[in-house]
């Protein structure tokens, strides 16, 4: 196997992780090709960049004034970003958020199926969502461990979302995504995703207040 | 009034909004005083970084050797990210994650009012939910209009999120938060900000396949 050194930055891979989206978009409505100035203008960033970063990949995906091939770029794109096998997932956290989650479609076009849903209040336990009885969170350890659970996904209130990151690690997942506030640490070697859906409305009502339409470095004055 | 020019890029405001959520648990859990080293612990940064994004807050929140004055320091973000004052929200897009979001706590808290829920969907059209109905979006212009609808949420599939935001756009909303995975084109000088959902699970996968734990750069071989 060659080996070739490729430092990507997290930016470049949030990045990497947007242009794989506008992939899928593209390839669904039938296009085939698509330039490095198509995409840099529909997400804010310059031709130069979309290059760049999609230099990154070990697979060549871009013909010269034919731009990349769709296909192929979401091949790879789907290959860097470790999503060609599915991964199976819990969701810890019964409320509305947990419950619309586990309802989301989206999530299985990402590779990520979300099997099993957990709570801890005996007034949620035993409930029907979409087919699938809300789950004892007790019944964790073994149920990942039978399930082959890769992901667990925090979506309880701020205050227990550290203790239910130890659960699901102690219970065996590989990775986390955090939906609660709260800022959960990695324990055990567990790569943690804090989602920003909260920080998102801060960040909307930022740019509201001094009306920055672009992503640009600004002043406040 | 005082003016001094603070440039502030796109990442420091992104830390902003993590130090308020972080600022906003201190303070339900009673802290009166939180040193830079703490912060930086909590989000994997460090302090030298902790401390300069602080810095470029108008008000002084620190006192050497005792950190920074939760409260005050809470206040200040409020502040300087625009949420002082509540905003009202409406949500396009009545499928399970719109009405989710609907149905959602937390948004109160960061100064989100969530007044209504609209599709253009006759079979979800006037269903309750939570105690509202939904509405039709032909409605949506009179609605923003008589209720002073600042903030319109894209909860729709990909394909319509730009047909969306045009709408929202024409109703007179000043933000956007685009919860589809297609980015929207900001119009009219209307901010928009994307949220990430879906993104963060790609970003997660990207982790875990490269066992990435902390956010540094790092090779790919």
């Amino acid at each position: 196997m060659q080996k070739s050194a490729i430092r990507i930055s997290p930016f470049v891979v949030e990045r990497l992780t947007r242009y794989l989206i506008f992939m899928q978009l593209g390839g669904q409505r039938g296009k085939e090709w698509i330039s490095s100035d198509t995409i840099a203008k529909a997400m804010g960033l310059t031709s130069s960049t979309v290059r760049q970063d999609i230099s990154h990949l070990p697979t060549p995906c871009g013909i010269s004034k034919k731009g990349y091939d769709v296909k192929r770029l979401a091949a790879a794109l789907t290959d860097v970003l470790g999503i060609e096998t599915v991964k199976q997932a819990v969701i810890v956290g019964a409320g509305n958020f947990g419950k619309a989650l586990f309802l989301h479609e989206e999530f299985l076009e990402q590779g990520l199926r979300i099997a099993a849903l957990f709570d801890n209040d005996p007034g949620l336990i035993g409930i029907m969502v979409g087919g699938a009885r809300i789950r004892d969170v007790a019944e964790l350890d073994g149920y990942a461990e039978k399930n082959g659970v890769d992901i667990g996904i925090i979506a309880v209130p701020a205050e227990a979302a550290q203790h239910v990151a130890d659960q699901l690690v102690a219970a065996g997942v590989k990775g986390i995504l955090n939906l609660s506030t709260c800022d959960v640490r990695p324990t055990g070697g567990v790569p943690v995703v804090h989602s920003r859906l909260i920080l998102d409305i801060l960040n909307l009502s930022f740019k509201m207040k001094y009306n920055q339409v672009n992503g640009k470095t600004f002043a406040v004055t």
